[in-house]
């Protein structure tokens, strides 16, 4: 430390930053196991869809179950808040860019309907298909309980800056062992993007981590507040939290990065940073089967004086089986994730994700995008 | 030290190239308090407005107090050259692009009218609000006990670069000890950017110091001289002398990041930095109020031979009150700079600036703006 | 090693981050030496063309070969696969850009003819130029006794990543040390980029590695899945291997860069990194005498369902010949790459390239491309 | 050293990495002397104009003479090729850009005049001023005594790459000591970019050394051959060698930084790295009095199979005196660049250059152009 500087400024890595390392041994990718397990669930593919309205419908989650992966419907957002949310939907959609946070503000500041969480649970569980929701710290205690009693498979509590402790003069924090003890399902936590914090929020017993804060292309929390961690340095320190807290602990929490994956290279680098599994956002707004129908909104409910959500125009690709699987007739890495993600531990010769974990060796190779392009500075 | 080599060349960081990574605790920003103290005097608002003629004239100067922090006025620009002032401004703002330097060359080359300087102050003091006024070195002597007898309440002493000794052939150098002693007002001295100079500054007895040499948009000396240091390195290393003075003499000396702040995420930086309060300009000249009505321009006495200021048109976006505090419905960091710094500290689970300072951490992650979008490399 | 991080990340270098420093001594270019040696065999020029359909036909192979270079025939593209080869390339040039992939698909899927293998090898040798064909790994054992037997003077044996280890359920990996027995001409071996795995290669008897993994312009494997390596760090470490090989065994394994070679400067800089010869793509795909007229597309067979090929409109600049030796009316450095070796092999004091690799000195200068222009940041 | 690894490879720095420190005291510009001493001559501006054809003339000459400065003749160009000069100038200008490589090797294959040279030089000692040539290495024993017979003061030897020695086949190299006992004048030699070479050459008794290889923008060195050195990174190693030569001989050698300087930033860099003058060429070009009338090239014999000189459109903006000392009347940091060196040095407490290159810190803050403009990322 040098006393004439304040602070010491540590150097963290992001998607772009970064590239794998081929391995010693090469596999073939058909002898690759991507299983993600999750307290004992097993799910094909390591990918859940975020828990935004314009990705996860009741629909779209019973579809992404039929590939393997688990879709998270946000239980405060328009799904609970409007009886016919795809009427809501429409109208986000059509509003012209100007007023798009206006609208947000307006579509957005309406009630929950507790009889609405129930439903939307029972739409999903219907088909067979496994259900997780999504809850904010301040709403839990109250929707929780319902989702779970409606059938809710996986519960997740996400808010932008998640910590194990939080102070507050209105309303007593939530407390995660008290949460445990109330539903019987397993609950991820997130977001957190630090060792500490990752280690912490693991010692309270729940279950799974998200991991990522600032990084998300539909998430303005850098330029609003400076706040946020390179998702593959957070992925990094996340990873090193599980494994001494499995040391410690002998129990396995898997951590699940979210935000920022675009491409099967981005998927790729987040297991090879440690991931268990990781929650996509864009790829999956761009589906045909998508809410959104082409657009993409960060926030469920938007701050009315510091507005950190935007809408995107997203565009659409394929369907969400393309997203997952192929086949693709185009080689940008937006289709067949999944497909990249056995190709990447063929060539590290990994035969599972954990031994992928130990056998991937991240190298800093930074790229930048310009003119649309993607140019890596250290690819040519 | 390679002896092969002349010299060995240091890293520093700017606002893009770093952000700021989570707390373990986090708090609800309503229980984030904010308030910057000035030797005695608090603000609610720990901000102050760049002394720029497009920016402070007396009527926003007061619009300024009015939300909690302190505005800088010129004392050696429009305001005390002509009486008649907005016909002044109203001429630079038409000037076309191609001629505003001349413009600048001509209108800044007639005289300070040593009357005005009074009537300026008392239009602020008249309100009821607080006072600043700058002087540069040269004129401190002769203006600025006018303005303290006006009853002026801060006085801010400002160059480009700035030092506790300063030597020239013509004239003796302004000497800080002799000003206290001929004013009963703080003192903040500026701009400098190193942990030695914002020391020795800091010894001669003075109450603020101004941070930063080079960064602002509407500022060239980097192009033109060379010169320059990145805000996020010169704050931390002026908060470092801070720290050392303090220990040495248990006077705390606050000191204020001032330019090239443009963004909630910029200013919080500062403060994670170890800023007590900031200075902006360019986010103050896009308001409704500013007498540069959607321009900005960056000295107060362009010089002749050497121009480095320049006339930006910067768009209007908002109130000063919006700007300070929103309500916003945009999203892009540029309203409500204060809700984001109470959201920040939160999240860093800090309850004050000084607890900030201690828990902010600083990361390194740089990124990029192409295409007037912000590229955020370690990002996505 | 941090404990609270999950793995460090080593810094990587391509071409446009690096330069060559001159040496202490210069020499005229004319006395520079830069014949290539491959297992007894000579070539003045070491440049190999990459083994793509769009770059080498039997007669491209034959026109390199009388410059001093080694063409490598693809033999499972449509050379082997259609009796008429030019319709087919035709219609792929031909395609609209939004087809084809699925045209590549479609082109690609149709069976390799065994008769044609040595058709096209006899085509070649009748002008009495050197052949030398390129095989993946899963057809080798088919298809280069065919190649040899016709006379093929060099095999490449080459896929995307490669190991002397690979592990496949459905069919027995090749083993490196059989293949040698089987057939009686040198074998080059990759594509590789790292340490271990080019020691490991040349310790199974294989008498040259190809170096090079996800840097090509045609190549998206880094987007796709993550996977790369820039291209100087994989040249170098690869040279590491070489000269602890040669150390250990006595016999040196020339190493070949691959991949994203697009002017002499970055020519220059493989051989400053360690090469002793380059394959080259792009440019050789803009000689006139190129079967992809303008085109160039990167994946012999395309996977249906993971594409990373894609068809790049490169344009025609010159003959092969202009493209070694010039003469040139550009000065861009895409033609006369030959000439600018030599001219950097007298910059650096080096009579052949064993010299230079032991006196240029490689120096971290980064440049980055913006609007077409390459702008190098540490160059002005 | 890693073993795994064939190299290491060092970092360097340009003038966009760079920016200037302050100084713990301040000097009034006026106060500061920024002569320039060469073997006992002094020059009140420590510039040179480069011996570029596009850049001085017999006329341009005297002008830049009147200044202070020193301009050097190009006796190989068109100026000793050609009786009216002008009238080659008028058509490599009127040249379409398509054709203006082949205009080029056609203009600069004509033979040189030897009568011209002493015409030239007597052309510029007419006026009274002091004239300074330069020659290749290959060119120098038979021009450099026929300028001197007709009174040069200074002989500037250059090429691309300079090392004390070279090694031909065709023709015995120039030996710098052998040449200061053919002419009784200050000799300058470049250039060179690296510590060992700038020693090796000033122990050979020569006046001065031009520093930089690759950085300027009308040369294309470093696309061409992967060769060059970043101009801080070479001015800093080369001033370390004057250093180190001082402390061995007593004698003190200038060096002459050339190359990429476009700003008063730029300069001032220099300065700060070690320089003790600069050689200029864009700005120069830019001139009304430049016979490039506007644009620029490299080359003063483009090499008819490798060429590295491209002409550039440069405009025009002000006089000789202008871009020396103001005034302007804009703010890029294009005009008066000695007027920005004097406040540069007031900045950092410098009452001369060798004040300046002990106490002016350089620090790294890296920054990109885009779109135009100088995108500052350590600046904002």
């Amino acid at each position: 430390m040098n006393a004439r500087t304040f602070k010491e400024v540590r150097r963290t890595y992001g998607f772009d930053e970064v590239a794998i390392a081929p391995g010693a041994i090469t596999i073939n990718p058909e002898l690759a196991d991507i299983d993600f397990n999750l307290d004992g669930m097993t799910f094909s593919a390591p990918v859940m869809a975020s828990a935004m309205d314009a990705i996860v419908s009741p629909e779209s989650a019973v579809e992404f179950d039929r590939h393997g992966g688990l879709a998270v419907l946000n239980l405060e957002g328009v799904q609970t808040k409007y009886d016919d949310p795809e009427e809501v939907l429409a109208e986000i959609v059509a509003s012209p860019q100007e007023e798009v946070t206006k609208t947000f503000q307006r579509v957005y500041s309406a009630p929950i309907k507790e009889d609405l969480v129930g439903e939307r649970v029972r739409q999903i569980k219907q088909s067979g298909a496994k259900c997780a929701v999504s809850v904010t710290p301040a709403n839990t205690k109250r929707l929780a309980p319902l989702a779970v009693d409606a059938g809710a498979d996986v519960l997740v509590v996400q808010s932008t800056v998640t910590t194990a402790r939080h102070k507050s003069r209105s309303i007593r924090g939530l407390r995660l062992p008290e949460l445990l003890e109330m539903v019987n399902v397993p609950v991820i936590v997130g977001n957190c993007a630090t060792y500490d914090v990752a280690l912490e929020i693991m010692e309270t017993g729940i279950h799974g981590v998200l991991v990522g804060i600032g990084p998300g292309a539909a998430c303005t929390t850098r330029e609003v507040t400076g706040m946020g961690v390179p998702q593959v340095t957070s992925t990094l320190d996340c990873a090193a939290a599980r494994e001494e807290y499995y040391r410690r602990s002998g129990r396995y929490v898997p951590i699940v990065t979210d935000g920022g994956i675009r491409t099967g290279g981005d998927l790729c680098k987040s297991f090879a940073a440690g991931a268990d599994a990781v929650m996509i956002g864009t790829p999956f707004a761009q589906t045909t089967e998508a809410p959104g129908q082409g657009c993409n909104w960060g926030m469920a409910s938007p701050d009315p004086i510091l507005p950190r959500g935007t809408r995107v125009n997203v565009g659409m690709r394929g369907s969400i089986k393309q997203v997952l699987y192929g086949p693709s007739s185009k080689s940008d890495g937006t289709l067949n994730l999944l497909g990249a993600l056995k190709t990447c531990l063929g060539y590290v010769g990994a035969f599972n994700i954990r031994e992928f974990h130990q056998k991937a060796e991240l190298i800093f190779a930074p790229s930048i995008k310009t003119e649309g392009k993607f140019y890596q500075l250290g690819m040519n």
